[in-house]
């Protein structure tokens, strides 16, 4: 499959149309931002790492029923999408709190809600990304309520299929951030790639970071982590 | 009825604890502030109107069924109210765009939403009020997902008496700000003033902002729009 042209020129990906106008390829570089893309870094291995945790997690949503626009791994760094219509909204879910969350209701970190806590942002450089309630997201058009409850419904899907799997893997799901698009015939799709980049991951042993908190925080071995990730997820069998 | 001591030492209001335990003295100051009591002013006769505003309010909400802390008028500038244990957490509806949802979400002030929006804050000073959803009320305890359906339909009954109230009198109620308590016995009621301090009231006729905004936004005569409200409200039957 060839590229004919770039979608999104982003730091940390980068999107390019196909042949196929409903596929594009999805290539992960080894940079990383954070704060806003003040800072940033280049950590040798994370494209590989990235692609490789992404392409292994939607296999495992797919194989337990969540719909997503990955279709398959092209190479190292790269994996092959439909092209989605992404709606402008992050879904996060949060099984324990921390980061934006706990600053901004001054709660300590690693508190447990009783439930998962679900936010909605609307994606908008110009606005700093925005968290939104649902009514807000109904107001400004970005999805109707059926969207909606669907879009709730297909991410408590993915965190219990996640929870438990990272679990098998010693690793706690601290929280994730996800979108949705539509496919060419219009059925909603889960259109984001998961990866240490978006979601805070926790040693359950050691209570170790294992994504990009330790690239926010100076904690360093950024690298040796998402590799730490990539190989327990590519390895599962020897946790069992 | 004596007041016993001081309960809240606000600018604009001042709660006092009276001989008996289960009821308080609200009373208004003449007293104005914005940007987080940066901007200050004294508007004369604000008190007066605030207060009468807000007791022909709550009387108007209780004989439409929406139980609330007030008891009756004391004076100008006082009202006598049951003693709630008041929730943490601003209720906000906005049945027209403005103030900071516009802000916020790059929106023109103006638009109407198909549905009304609801917003919650988490009222802390320190953490500046910040905007929570529905998940995060429960996740931090500030209410049972019982007291939140309860909390939601008694706004929207709010908002159903108060649209076509204010209509009658030649006025868009564009959104407002209510807060909720426990009585003694457990039960929830409104426990807050509705005002133009803290709603926004539109003339329909002319389009002239007869609230709060005006003092933000340096337009004068604050005094004059507040008493104007004053005056519709308490002369109802002229406009039917």
């Amino acid at each position: 499959m060839e590229k004919t042209g770039i979608v999104h020129d982003g730091v940390s990906i980068k999107i390019y149309d196909t042949e196929d106008p409903e596929k594009v390829i999805i290539s992960f570089t080894d940079e990383i931002t954070a704060y806003k893309k003040i800072k940033k870094a280049v950590i040798k291995g994370k494209g590989k790492y990235c692609n490789g945790i992404s392409c292994e997690i939607s296999r495992i949503l797919q194989e337990n029923g969540v719909p997503t626009s990955f279709i398959e791994k092209l190479s190292d760094t790269e994996q092959l999408c439909w092209k989605t219509s992404v709606i402008p909204m992050e879904v996060i879910v949060r099984n324990v709190i921390a980061g934006s969350m706990a600053q901004r209701l001054g709660l300590e970190e690693g508190i447990v809600p009783k439930e998962p806590v679900y936010d909605l942002c609307y994606k908008s450089d110009i606005l700093c990304d925005p968290l939104i309630n649902d009514s807000q997201a109904l107001a400004i058009g970005l999805v109707s309520q059926e969207e909606l409850n669907q879009i709730y419904s297909m991410t408590q899907k993915v965190n219990a299929v996640l929870v438990p799997m990272f679990k098998s893997i010693g690793i706690t799901l601290v929280d994730f951030k996800t979108e949705y698009g539509h496919m060419p015939d219009g059925s909603l799709v889960m259109s984001d790639d998961i990866t240490p980049d978006s979601a805070r991951l926790w040693d359950i042993a050691t209570g170790q970071r294992l994504d990009k908190d330790r690239f926010r925080h100076d904690n360093g071995k950024v690298g040796e982590a998402y590799k730490d990730v990539y190989e327990r997820l590519t390895n599962r069998e020897k946790f069992l």
